[in-house]
């Protein structure tokens, strides 16, 4: 199947050597057209410089897209997922696999104002996020042209793609001459490391991969306690300040920061069906999981919640396999949020060193209340002898079963 | 409905005011033979003392039964939950929940070989216990007559109870005249506590209620780092040392002890239908938690951890309402015990500070040993574009429906 | 626990002797005003005869409410079960189950109407309506005074009732006299029967007891072809003839009947604990079920069929026992909802000697539909290749194990 | 990515043209010498035929494997699976995916015993079934060489074929010159038809692709009735007569047959994304379907039936998809067949025009048994006042929950 060259690609662009590579080679591989799109999620880096680097690399003006997403990033998918407690086998927060629908969603839009036939992004071919952007490309425009040069390209080595960014005048960083320790993501949610000195799973990972949080050793010798305030199962204010959900998430990041909080070494099941060990820091997003469940063991009834515990899993994977587009997703989506309307009140938390801990939680929709669960005497009393009906007849098919089976043991 | 008076009861007898009370009780109300029987899970508490005194009470010797539980409890009840990585609620370790089981098992051989009719405990009506309790005795006894004083008598105050204590000269002591600032449950797994001072889910737990753990803030300044060895998912060796089960979460209590680990301070959802706050420290069991996962992650697949995972919140509510001894959570022992055949190898664990990290995993086992994944060349290498058609066909349903439903936003 | 008596009871009344009997019975054992509530569900009986009973026995006119709740029954209750395709323990309908709620719902809107502090319905204490209807009630109107007189009054014996009956001049109709040889319950979705000749699984149940339907044997040698017509899931035509739920239902009830459709004989189990016998004969639900699969299998995508029918147990379950109005069923309902948006089309069904099946389905939503599936080649186009990744990586986690646990078998 | 040539293969082999063609385009494409493996699974061909058209395009005898699956067929992967009542999409009794398994598993076997590097299927590059057969390959053999031809190879045409195939001298009987009307899979446990004249799913499959069962319409007038007897879980018995596994079921399809049971055509999704509409016939199958429903509903617990019913649907999808061999579906597998222990007994099944209905179920192990139900009195009777506390109980979170949220609707 030899297709047609694209005419012009929408390539998510970070400014950086392996970014500028794909450019050149675009431009090279296929005559095309390049559109450059660069996202502020938080991943703490200027913008202005990819810009820059863009125009030397010869694109239009007009073909340089630089948007800050952060509030939409946090406000439509962060949140949301949050809703569900979400954790991807027991312990990630799914912070990489949160930002790339939104990545997706976006450059397809860019696609679609540049008339663009093809997008392209700077995922390898051993990894989930090649899956997690082209899921969501096809979701959204299901004709579109999808170019991952990391599976498509001839360089053998390092050092061919070094020759090839010399041959083409992109500026190469020293440090990038010899490989890096390890690869990294990040955005508002998180930053991950992996790769190189990660690699043997026996082994600690080294301080120095740990980028947004000091170390709980290194935190203060004295806690923090915050308060926040949830509405509809959405954190909207810190201490009584509202903020606005980047905002209130970067603020969080830095109290988490400076407490030592949202380390994780794990070894993790990739879509693509082996394991892989990254470590992942999450400062907010910890600090936010444990209020939320304060928050939620209040408002939330034990059907909702339990029920709510059951499907997060499911909903876990299909975040990390990249279905976020998806109509399962939506369906769980949709049960989620009907959860949350009565989910508001605030949480305090205290942060020392690592920990976050939930030390009270208020509502003016708690169903804890002790008034309300006092029922007027008389009328409708809590009575100790419901509670021998309720056992006899919840026993009542065990007993039925004792009786066929004989003793056991 | 008014049943004829039972003639011997075996009483879970603890030695303590309350079911001594109870224990009188019984002889007065229904002039009952009483066989008591106390067990030692690990609670931290002589049973010489429980003895003496149902000797006093006129309990008969050969009616006084004191059984060393402790290496069944861990042995058959605690690390099976542990291998599902069992959390009630997406956090409590289900420290009393798990023994209510082993009690009621126990008592129903008592009263077979004593010939009893009846089984009686000292759970109130407003709680789980009662439900474990007796869900327990029928699955094992379909036909037993059990007896609930608390849902029974007519004691109207705490001072009506003390008056017939006195009456029937059960000693009390100073310290019980007034009410318990709080109510404690305690053993080998964890203690817990709840009600009066804890009451309000608004108000951080005093530093006073926990007996399990020094806090995260008393804890020393440096990490302490231990080795745990599995074999089929328990738990076998510490730093080299084979233990016993008991042993080993005996040992796992002062590690956690010492390092302010495993506090939890928790609104959760009765059985019966209310919430109620507790604080649940488990030291061992919280280390244990970190480390089976760890264990798992290298050497359980993907999709049987996956199925794990959305299993577990059902498998821990049954066991949190009482229902070990039913033929759902037999299925999903069966499912569950079968992937743990490989979870081999050991985990290195840092505590410090109430933080609990697993910062090594190795296995004979391993599903990510490089040699292992890297197949040889030529034969069957992970060929990158392969996931060029895992993707395409991944995403085939999402364009189909992209297709028909046009653009979405 | 001795509570105040109810001063003014709003009872479900059927206009037989059993209820009249209930009537009768509160006003001699509270002196309670009573207020009785007759609805048509579609059950099949004139309503005019249970109002002149009521007058008889001395109802006001103003406490006689006959509501025809046919329409409310089949678009807000049946259709909405039937968007899951809903079956509890692999076969039943539901059909009983369904109806309760209304009843509760229809019931409780009225005390508040004649302010009346307590209802009543005539529900057996073995059974699960008793729990249906009451928990319905709670769930609505969380202060209500049940009253269940078949838990609670003295009447030993059918003869007992019968002489309260006669004393109180309620009318005995003969066939009343000796026990009926079993009992009915009956709506516009289905009839169920059970009881007395239908007590021993092991013996058919005799044709008499059917209602709804005739056999397969007596239907007609001819088959029956309709085309139902859906939109968003629910069906809104037959043969081209849009028809309003209460009466699309009736129609299908009809073909059904004439065609020897929707027979069920089942045990079951019950949520109190116990196993029953129960012959249910749901015509129209039976081919709607059919015919619903059918819309869905062209419209539907597999990710949200397949989370359907994982979610579908559980939501049965909730409807069996009785959890309509609970925060667990609306979340499942609004993932199910939401999944309809695009079941949308027609279905052609064949009726023959009890058989329904899907002939043909056609829908402008179609995900079947040739030129929607036949990508533009050239471009992305299927490539047979692409199966080859797709089961290499799904392959790959499975080769990792092979290599670590060496041949099976 | 260019392998060296296989050197040895085994080849699924039917006898049939395309299987030929394979043959001999291995023999051509790869110099590599071919093992033909021929399994009746009870597919209603000879197998005879087979072994000589293999000798004459020159297998050596030795490299012809002919073998009789059935009862292993039957035994291991049927009955296993009918345990858990599986239906893929509600529906589909899933005939074909279960017979793969089976054939890889049987076809790595005689890879080790000739010592053949590589297998090959005739399965087409738009199925599901090339991922069951390499799934099993990979699973059990990791590092086996799987060829594929309908993916591999370059004919463009079916003319292209033939041509191929007349000149290595492959018999071509007159009526594969034209392309079949539709293709059909067969084995003991059903037949399914597809393509071509089914594609259309709003026509009417024709009369003319069963071939397993005659019409409802064509069977005759009078029901027949048999008694079926199961031992844990799977059949054993007909009318009395002890028989094999595979044995059973051919005397189970003869009934359907002659009964017109067990026909179905659906619209499913395929695993690798699209839909596709089958007629599928199972007459056999169909009636064990329901008669181990009907053992169950005696014998089985209510805990016990719910889990398998929420099981299901994953279990069914694990089959559907290929992972027979894989760490989950025998983890599901476990559970399922622990709960199979005691579901014995017997179950009177009539058939009649297309239905199967069960009229009757006796066991020893009956949970049903009047008996057993009965309490003793005076003991522990089921008193209806334990209705009320059950209830309550259940109730009291709805209750706390209409208190805050005030009235709905």
């Amino acid at each position: 199947m030899s297709k047609p060259a694209p005419k012009k690609v929408v390539l998510a662009y970070s400014g950086g050597l392996d970014t500028s590579i794909i450019l050149k080679w675009l431009q090279e591989e296929y005559g095309a057209e390049v559109v450059t799109f660069t996202a502020d999620l938080g991943q703490g880096e200027e913008l202005a410089p990819a810009k820059e680097k863009a125009l030397k690399l010869g694109i239009k003006p007009e073909n340089i897209f630089i948007d800050d997403l952060r509030e939409e990033f946090v406000r439509d998918f962060v949140f949301p997922m949050f809703r569900a407690n979400t954790v991807y086998e027991g312990q990630y927060l799914l912070g990489t696999s949160i930002a790339r629908p939104l990545i997706s969603k976006r450059q397809i839009e860019i696609a679609r104002m540049v008339g663009a036939d093809a997008v392209c992004h700077g995922a390898t071919g051993k990894g989930n996020d090649q899956v997690r952007f082209e899921l969501g490309y096809y979701a959204l425009e299901p004709d579109i042209r999808v170019i991952a040069p990391w599976r498509e390209w001839d360089f053998k080595s390092r050092e061919a793609l070094l020759d090839f960014a010399e041959k083409h005048q992109i500026p190469i960083s020293k440090d990038k001459r010899g490989e890096a320790p390890f690869s990294v993501d990040a955005n508002l949610l998180h930053s991950s490391s992996e790769g190189k000195v990660l690699e043997d799973p026996a082994v600690e990972a080294p301080e120095f991969v740990h980028q947004r949080t000091i170390s709980p050793e290194a935190a203060p010798d004295t806690p923090t306690v915050i308060t926040i305030a949830f509405e509809k199962g959405d954190p909207v204010a810190i201490d009584g300040e509202a903020l606005s959900p980047a905002a209130l998430l970067t603020k969080l990041n830095q109290l988490g920061h400076d407490n030592g909080v949202g380390r994780l070494d794990l070894v993790e099941n990739r879509f693509i069906g082996m394991k892989s060990r990254g470590v992942y820091e999450t400062p907010g997003g910890t600090i936010l999981l444990a209020a939320h469940r304060g928050m939620e063991s209040i408002t939330l009834d034990r059907g909702a919640m339990h029920l709510k515990d059951e499907l997060m899993p499911k909903y876990a994977s299909l975040i990390y396999n990249g279905f976020w587009f998806s109509p399962e997703r939506e369906m769980l989506q949709a049960a989620i949020d009907l959860s949350q309307q009565k989910v508001s009140g605030t949480v305090r938390v205290k942060l020392y060193k690592g920990n976050v801990t939930v030390i009270g939680r208020e509502s003016a929709n708690s169903l804890y209340d002790q008034d309300l669960v006092t029922f007027e005497e008389g009328v409708q009393a809590y009575d100790h002898k419901d509670a021998e009906g309720f056992i006899k007849l919840n026993a009542l098919r065990l007993r039925v079963l004792a009786k066929r089976d004989g003793q056991k043991g």
